[in-house]
Protein backbone atom coordinates (compact mmCIF):
# COMPACT_ATOMS: atom_id res chain seq x y z
CA UNK A 1 0.00 0.00 0.00
CA UNK A 2 1.74 3.13 -1.29
CA UNK A 3 1.94 6.34 1.61
CA UNK A 4 -1.21 7.94 -0.21
CA UNK A 5 -3.55 5.23 0.06
CA UNK A 6 -1.99 4.46 3.92
CA UNK A 7 -2.85 8.76 4.70
CA UNK A 8 -6.24 9.21 2.73
CA UNK A 9 -7.38 5.90 1.54
CA UNK A 10 -10.63 4.30 2.95
CA UNK A 11 -8.61 1.11 3.48
CA UNK A 12 -7.90 -0.25 7.09
CA UNK A 13 -4.46 -1.52 7.21
CA UNK A 14 -3.06 -1.18 10.55
CA UNK A 15 1.21 -1.64 10.59
CA UNK A 16 1.33 -3.75 13.73
CA UNK A 17 5.05 -2.99 15.00
CA UNK A 18 8.10 -6.17 15.02
CA UNK A 19 6.22 -7.60 18.00
CA UNK A 20 2.80 -7.71 16.34
CA UNK A 21 1.59 -5.16 18.33
CA UNK A 22 0.16 -1.67 17.80
CA UNK A 23 -0.53 1.18 20.40
CA UNK A 24 -4.55 1.89 21.42
CA UNK A 25 -5.43 4.98 23.38
CA UNK A 26 -8.74 4.85 25.27
CA UNK A 27 -10.71 8.14 26.08
CA UNK A 28 -13.92 8.78 27.34
CA UNK A 29 -15.87 9.66 24.86
CA UNK A 30 -18.41 12.26 27.19
CA UNK A 31 -15.40 14.13 28.38
CA UNK A 32 -12.53 14.06 26.30
CA UNK A 33 -10.37 12.95 28.79
CA UNK A 34 -7.20 9.62 28.27
CA UNK A 35 -7.94 6.88 30.33
CA UNK A 36 -5.23 4.39 29.10
CA UNK A 37 -3.05 3.23 26.81
CA UNK A 38 -2.83 -0.46 25.80
CA UNK A 39 -1.48 -2.40 23.14
CA UNK A 40 -3.57 -4.51 20.78
CA UNK A 41 -2.46 -7.80 18.35
CA UNK A 42 -4.63 -8.05 15.43
CA UNK A 43 -6.83 -10.52 17.14
CA UNK A 44 -7.25 -7.99 19.75
CA UNK A 45 -8.28 -5.52 17.40
CA UNK A 46 -10.27 -7.90 15.30
CA UNK A 47 -12.54 -8.70 18.47
CA UNK A 48 -12.54 -4.92 19.83
CA UNK A 49 -14.44 -4.18 16.73
CA UNK A 50 -16.88 -7.35 16.68
CA UNK A 51 -17.43 -7.04 20.62
CA UNK A 52 -17.63 -3.19 21.24
CA UNK A 53 -15.42 -4.06 24.16
CA UNK A 54 -12.17 -3.11 24.54
CA UNK A 55 -9.85 -5.97 24.26
CA UNK A 56 -6.09 -5.80 24.76
CA UNK A 57 -2.82 -7.67 24.45
CA UNK A 58 -0.38 -8.33 27.68
CA UNK A 59 3.10 -8.56 27.05
CA UNK A 60 3.96 -9.87 30.16
CA UNK A 61 0.97 -12.43 30.36
CA UNK A 62 1.34 -12.77 26.95
CA UNK A 63 -2.25 -13.13 26.25
CA UNK A 64 -5.27 -11.47 24.69
CA UNK A 65 -7.32 -9.66 27.81
CA UNK A 66 -10.83 -7.64 27.94
CA UNK A 67 -10.69 -4.52 29.85
CA UNK A 68 -12.88 -5.04 32.88
CA UNK A 69 -12.74 -8.90 32.74
CA UNK A 70 -12.10 -8.87 36.52
CA UNK A 71 -13.37 -5.26 37.72
CA UNK A 72 -16.36 -5.38 35.52
CA UNK A 73 -15.51 -1.77 34.64
CA UNK A 74 -15.51 -2.95 30.77
CA UNK A 75 -15.10 -0.12 27.93
CA UNK A 76 -17.76 0.46 25.54
CA UNK A 77 -15.95 1.06 22.23
CA UNK A 78 -18.51 4.02 20.35
CA UNK A 79 -16.08 5.35 18.19
CA UNK A 80 -12.51 3.88 16.76
CA UNK A 81 -10.49 5.97 14.73
CA UNK A 82 -6.79 5.27 13.09
CA UNK A 83 -3.77 7.76 12.48
CA UNK A 84 -2.73 8.74 9.14
CA UNK A 85 -0.05 6.30 9.05
CA UNK A 86 -2.09 3.46 10.71
CA UNK A 87 0.13 2.53 13.57
CA UNK A 88 -2.10 3.80 16.15
CA UNK A 89 -6.29 3.37 17.56
CA UNK A 90 -8.00 6.38 19.35
CA UNK A 91 -10.88 4.17 21.23
CA UNK A 92 -13.86 6.63 22.26
CA UNK A 93 -15.48 4.92 24.93
CA UNK A 94 -18.21 4.70 27.66
CA UNK A 95 -16.69 3.94 30.61
CA UNK A 96 -18.35 1.14 32.91
CA UNK A 97 -16.79 2.04 36.07
CA UNK A 98 -13.09 3.47 36.53
CA UNK A 99 -10.55 3.09 34.12
CA UNK A 100 -7.74 2.47 36.37
CA UNK A 101 -6.59 -0.44 38.70
CA UNK A 102 -4.87 1.49 41.46
CA UNK A 103 -8.56 3.17 41.86
CA UNK A 104 -8.50 6.23 39.62
CA UNK A 105 -10.97 6.78 36.87
CA UNK A 106 -7.80 7.24 35.20
CA UNK A 107 -4.45 6.39 34.51
CA UNK A 108 -3.03 9.47 34.08
CA UNK A 109 -3.50 10.52 37.85
CA UNK A 110 -0.16 12.48 38.19
CA UNK A 111 1.38 15.54 36.81
CA UNK A 112 5.20 15.79 36.14
CA UNK A 113 5.93 18.48 37.65
CA UNK A 114 8.39 19.89 34.55
CA UNK A 115 10.77 22.00 37.31
CA UNK A 116 11.13 19.64 39.87
CA UNK A 117 10.63 16.36 37.98
CA UNK A 118 8.30 15.22 40.89
CA UNK A 119 5.34 13.61 40.85
CA UNK A 120 1.91 15.55 42.06
CA UNK A 121 -0.93 13.15 42.02
CA UNK A 122 -3.86 15.82 40.51
CA UNK A 123 -7.15 12.93 40.72
CA UNK A 124 -8.84 11.58 43.47
CA UNK A 125 -9.29 7.77 43.97
CA UNK A 126 -12.88 6.06 43.16
CA UNK A 127 -12.58 3.34 44.52
CA UNK A 128 -10.63 1.03 46.55
CA UNK A 129 -8.82 -1.87 44.38
CA UNK A 130 -8.54 -4.37 47.51
CA UNK A 131 -12.13 -4.30 47.07
CA UNK A 132 -12.77 -4.78 43.70
CA UNK A 133 -10.07 -7.47 42.40
CA UNK A 134 -11.21 -10.33 45.03
CA UNK A 135 -8.10 -12.81 45.37
CA UNK B 1 11.42 0.41 42.50
CA UNK B 2 8.64 -1.47 43.64
CA UNK B 3 5.25 -1.60 42.21
CA UNK B 4 3.77 0.44 45.08
CA UNK B 5 6.27 3.21 44.63
CA UNK B 6 5.77 3.14 40.44
CA UNK B 7 2.20 3.46 40.85
CA UNK B 8 1.51 5.80 44.10
CA UNK B 9 5.03 7.60 44.66
CA UNK B 10 5.99 11.14 43.95
CA UNK B 11 8.82 9.87 42.19
CA UNK B 12 9.18 10.19 37.95
CA UNK B 13 10.87 7.39 36.76
CA UNK B 14 9.69 6.55 33.41
CA UNK B 15 9.98 2.61 31.99
CA UNK B 16 11.10 3.43 28.33
CA UNK B 17 11.01 -0.31 26.31
CA UNK B 18 13.49 -2.85 25.22
CA UNK B 19 14.33 0.37 22.32
CA UNK B 20 14.67 2.79 24.86
CA UNK B 21 11.37 4.28 23.40
CA UNK B 22 7.76 5.13 24.99
CA UNK B 23 4.75 6.09 23.88
CA UNK B 24 3.42 9.99 24.43
CA UNK B 25 0.29 11.11 23.56
CA UNK B 26 -0.67 14.61 22.61
CA UNK B 27 -3.64 15.95 23.33
CA UNK B 28 -5.24 19.41 23.02
CA UNK B 29 -5.37 21.10 26.26
CA UNK B 30 -8.54 23.45 25.64
CA UNK B 31 -10.67 20.74 23.46
CA UNK B 32 -9.43 17.39 25.03
CA UNK B 33 -9.20 16.50 21.10
CA UNK B 34 -6.21 13.82 20.67
CA UNK B 35 -3.80 15.32 18.07
CA UNK B 36 -1.47 12.33 17.99
CA UNK B 37 0.88 9.93 18.97
CA UNK B 38 4.57 10.08 18.86
CA UNK B 39 7.76 8.41 20.49
CA UNK B 40 10.02 9.51 22.92
CA UNK B 41 13.30 8.28 24.02
CA UNK B 42 14.96 9.92 27.24
CA UNK B 43 16.52 12.71 25.56
CA UNK B 44 13.66 13.57 23.92
CA UNK B 45 11.59 13.85 26.97
CA UNK B 46 14.06 15.56 29.10
CA UNK B 47 14.18 18.02 25.97
CA UNK B 48 10.24 18.22 26.19
CA UNK B 49 10.44 18.68 29.81
CA UNK B 50 12.71 21.39 29.92
CA UNK B 51 11.84 23.59 26.59
CA UNK B 52 8.10 22.61 26.80
CA UNK B 53 7.90 22.00 23.28
CA UNK B 54 6.74 18.74 22.24
CA UNK B 55 10.04 16.32 21.09
CA UNK B 56 10.03 13.02 19.79
CA UNK B 57 12.40 10.32 18.54
CA UNK B 58 11.82 9.34 15.20
CA UNK B 59 12.33 5.35 14.71
CA UNK B 60 12.71 5.67 10.99
CA UNK B 61 14.90 7.76 10.93
CA UNK B 62 16.70 7.37 14.19
CA UNK B 63 17.13 11.11 15.27
CA UNK B 64 14.93 13.33 17.76
CA UNK B 65 12.78 15.63 16.30
CA UNK B 66 10.65 18.82 17.57
CA UNK B 67 6.91 18.74 16.52
CA UNK B 68 6.36 21.61 13.94
CA UNK B 69 10.32 22.11 13.12
CA UNK B 70 8.84 22.01 9.71
CA UNK B 71 6.04 23.05 9.91
CA UNK B 72 6.33 26.10 12.48
CA UNK B 73 2.98 24.22 14.12
CA UNK B 74 4.66 23.52 17.81
CA UNK B 75 2.90 21.88 20.09
CA UNK B 76 3.21 23.87 23.56
CA UNK B 77 3.34 21.28 26.84
CA UNK B 78 1.06 23.23 29.26
CA UNK B 79 1.31 19.96 31.47
CA UNK B 80 3.05 16.48 30.94
CA UNK B 81 1.45 13.72 33.19
CA UNK B 82 2.78 9.95 33.12
CA UNK B 83 0.17 6.85 34.07
CA UNK B 84 0.36 4.32 36.69
CA UNK B 85 3.24 1.92 35.56
CA UNK B 86 4.90 4.75 34.19
CA UNK B 87 5.13 3.54 30.71
CA UNK B 88 3.19 6.06 28.48
CA UNK B 89 2.92 10.11 28.43
CA UNK B 90 0.43 12.63 28.09
CA UNK B 91 1.11 16.22 26.86
CA UNK B 92 -1.57 18.44 27.15
CA UNK B 93 -0.61 21.34 24.89
CA UNK B 94 -1.66 24.18 22.95
CA UNK B 95 -1.14 23.88 19.75
CA UNK B 96 0.43 26.03 17.44
CA UNK B 97 -1.24 25.34 13.57
CA UNK B 98 -2.47 22.20 12.97
CA UNK B 99 -0.61 18.83 14.26
CA UNK B 100 -0.85 16.04 11.31
CA UNK B 101 1.01 16.45 8.03
CA UNK B 102 -1.70 15.27 5.95
CA UNK B 103 -3.37 18.74 6.33
CA UNK B 104 -5.66 17.82 9.55
CA UNK B 105 -5.74 19.38 13.08
CA UNK B 106 -5.34 15.43 14.29
CA UNK B 107 -3.80 12.94 13.08
CA UNK B 108 -6.88 10.62 14.02
CA UNK B 109 -8.84 11.85 11.46
CA UNK B 110 -10.56 8.74 10.29
CA UNK B 111 -13.19 6.58 11.76
CA UNK B 112 -13.07 2.77 11.56
CA UNK B 113 -16.10 1.53 10.29
CA UNK B 114 -16.37 -1.29 12.81
CA UNK B 115 -19.06 -3.60 10.44
CA UNK B 116 -17.39 -3.10 7.42
CA UNK B 117 -13.90 -2.32 8.22
CA UNK B 118 -13.62 0.21 5.94
CA UNK B 119 -12.20 4.33 6.83
CA UNK B 120 -14.59 7.34 6.75
CA UNK B 121 -12.83 10.59 6.59
CA UNK B 122 -14.68 12.71 10.06
CA UNK B 123 -12.63 15.84 9.63
CA UNK B 124 -11.91 18.81 7.70
CA UNK B 125 -8.40 19.28 5.71
CA UNK B 126 -7.15 22.55 7.47
CA UNK B 127 -3.87 23.29 5.51
CA UNK B 128 -2.53 22.00 1.90
CA UNK B 129 0.39 20.04 2.88
CA UNK B 130 2.63 21.20 0.16
CA UNK B 131 2.50 24.59 0.39
CA UNK B 132 3.47 24.14 4.68
CA UNK B 133 6.31 21.50 4.29
CA UNK B 134 8.88 23.33 0.81
CA UNK B 135 10.87 21.44 -0.25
Amino acid sequence: MSKTELETGDQLSVRFDENGLTPAIVQDAQTGEILMMGWMNEAALQQTLETRKATFYSRSRRKMWVKGESSGHIQEVLEARVDCDQDTIVLRCKSHGPCCHVGYNSCFYRRIDMDGLRLETVAQRVFDPAAVYKK
